[in-house]
């Protein structure tokens, strides 16, 4: 799958898009095509309780191109059709950050208000995946902190915990987090409009070099990774974190402890 | 798909549809047909467990026509020959509210006592699918909100929750609701029999009239929209409300809060 | 499907039954089989938690004759070629109530020590369908009655509750119970060898003449009906209202409350 | 299915092992194969969330050839081609415990760390299937010992819960537990490497010679059996006694109690 176009200019490519709209960008008999992976993968958060009800969502990079699952749509009902393309080097070279050209927008829907969230993943840490989810267990998080008083509500941590080894160390990093490492997710407020959350979760990135995930109050968590499986299985095992850390919460258990290490015959 | 004998009076058409029971108006190859969707729709449901033990239902209004689910099913195992279907027009002639004609009824079935509360949404708010699920955490809601004692147990309030974005602003209203807006749902006392708690539907209708939902104590809650997409995405939405408040409440969190909205560099 | 041999005598037929081992009475393309029924019941029960663990069961009775799972099988695994077959009059007519002479018995199985149970319900209350569950909600309903001592721990009650209406309302009586009606579920001791079980689950439907079903302390819940809709059906509300009840319990809710009938239109 | 090459000295078959990869010992129509079954399973304890985020896996021995899933795979989208096999002759002949020898080695993964653990039940207990899930009810329970204070945290016991008939009696024993016996799993340590569990996943193995399961502290749980059927329903058994466990604890109900022995017709 090469993308299209690479040598002509984002106006050029734009134009032709608008003429013929792309269709040939979302078909594929591949089912790793993003066009197809996109809505298998939502599919599946749908039952995880990721995406209920229309929220959240998930886009991938392929080189230049990002595909993105529109606004409003039944996350378990998508199909390829639905999807959108958008080409980064367009997009960079768009003097205006809030307007998008894409190389093809399904007739019947409108773009995601998450596409510049997605986007920051995608530029700022050169993801090849980034999965939003609504994820109750998120939202508890985020009020459960909130109750802790502004100082300490901007940071979900935890350690000593398995999951945590799903977690790669960090940005142009090699390895994964260890079981005795502390996992810290930055928490931002949420704002009324979706869009006008990209200022801060960039701002998250800029204080978290090395997250892969930032939690939004009340709202939800934004993953990526390197690619899909990467995002996928960081998604997977962040929500189960979270997941564990309000049962932890409701039988009186700290989300951080101090373990001494086990002495092994090999320490 | 046009509605069947559209000029011809009601009574009429009754008795045409007495004589041959209308199996055509079910028969269709067309998945959105709402005799293959409600069927869809209700095993969907069922894994949610929003309509467990035949409990709950769905009824989806296309023009004048209302398809309808019939009493006492397994709602996974529906088959579009179970379907009931009714015309809003003939309904509307019909001198006693209480008896119904309808255009094709199956033999083997019953009619849902849920079919005058379905025909509310359809008739006061125009609606085109409601939805009446048994789900646990909208009864687990009418029953916290019953120890606040009367006064207060009539209404379900959550706000500053991003979920809240799912539902529409109201009735003839275009938008939808915003993350700080207050969400409220009327909710009414359980009846002995289902079909009487249509007047009291119609109450909180008048009184709400902006409201797409309404919780009925210790018994569920019936959820509406302009079509099948809004009616399933604002039930799930309000189900992902309902479970979160129960869960806010188990973690000593109040569901309304004040919070400042974050300043961003368009506010 | 009529059953075999109707006029012959028992003893023949269970020789001619290990002659041939009666395949023919587990193969049928009709879905609605006993024996394609029983395994397709039993994996959608895996998925609710039912029979989690080779635990649980069902068995369906079809005229004189008796399908049953066997021992030990998983259940979201099992094959109509898995199921053993009986006569009630064949077993009727044996002189040892412990001893039972199968019509078809699968030779790499052993039969469920359920069979008693599931007789019970089929000879004393004439029911079609008997299920019976692990469910861990029915055990913690069970754990909860348990502290609160002997004499009030024999017996759990609801009411108030829209689900209670999916019971029947007796053995031998028409109609469902309704929203303001105590629904009484026996509770028994749990013993040692399931069998034994058997004289209790009869005592219990002899104190509880009306009762679809009986809760075993720290084990689960037998729930039966005239038929396999009415047995599953019940099963499902129950299974419901026990989850509700423990919901409930850790919120602080009473499960039976007095509450004043609203006032309709009608009444 | 033989094992390959049963009177070759293991170097040798190591040696044609790299030659040719042996796909064929991962090939096979035969749905109960190790190398379609770890991948069939795997898929199923991915929606029973055992095996989250890469988390967990699952190992099937068939004589002297052990089907071993890789690291980091996503559990529920394994294929057979994705399967590593091994020989347990040419594994006890290596000089160096920690170097391992494969049959067959997919060229785009590594091999998983849980590799010595799974290895210790087969060779420890002639296991024919081991399961290694990251339950967080398993983890739970582990958190919930822990605050018992070291001496008491190193066991979970629980007694008088139908559901541990579901456990073998031990080691080369016939029968299963009783309703009154106690199930005891050992608690072990976790260590920084999944493979420095092996040595105490042994000793746990000697101090409780008829345990089929061992804990891992804020880890999960290793669950093994004679052969996959017993691993699976005893793996399920023991998940549904932790989840059963944690309610319990929230509910204030003790996992240890002293019930009387009801008296039957028979005792």
């Amino acid at each position: 799958m090469t993308p299209p176009y690479p040598d002509r200019p984002a106006a050029a490519a734009a134009a032709i898009a608008v003429a013929d709209n792309n269709d040939h960008l979302v078909q594929s008999d591949n089912p790793d095509h993003p066009a197809n992976l996109i809505p298998a993968l939502c599919a599946k958060f749908w039952t995880l309780g990721w995406v209920t009800g229309t929220g959240g969502g998930a886009s991938i990079r392929d080189d230049d191109l990002v595909y993105l699952a529109p606004s409003g749509v039944q996350k378990e009902l998508m199909k390829p059709a639905d999807i959108y393309v958008l080409s980064l080097a367009a997009q960079a070279k768009s003097l205006d950050r809030r307007s998008r050209v894409y190389l093809r927008s399904p007739a019947q829907y409108k773009p995601s208000q998450c596409t510049p969230l997605f986007l920051a993943a995608f530029t700022k840490r050169g993801a090849g995946c980034c999965i939003h989810t609504h994820s109750q267990w998120a939202v508890l998080v985020t009020l459960l902190l909130e109750t802790r008083g502004s100082g300490s509500d901007g940071e979900f941590c935890i350690n000593n915990i398995e999951q945590i080894k799903g977690f790669g160390r960090g940005f142009q990093k090699t390895g994964n987090l260890g079981y005795h490492d502390t996992l810290r997710i930055p928490v931002i407020e949420n704002t009324a409009h979706e869009e006008d959350l990209t200022e801060f979760l960039e701002e998250a990135m800029d204080r978290y070099p090395d997250t892969y995930a930032v939690l939004v109050r009340r709202h939800g968590v934004y993953v990526w990774g390197e690619n899909v499986h990467k995002a996928k299985t960081q998604c997977e095992s962040l929500d189960y974190l979270f997941q564990l850390a309000v049962e932890m919460h409701k039988l009186g258990l700290p989300w951080m402890t101090e373990i001494e290490p086990v002495k092994t015959s090999r320490s």
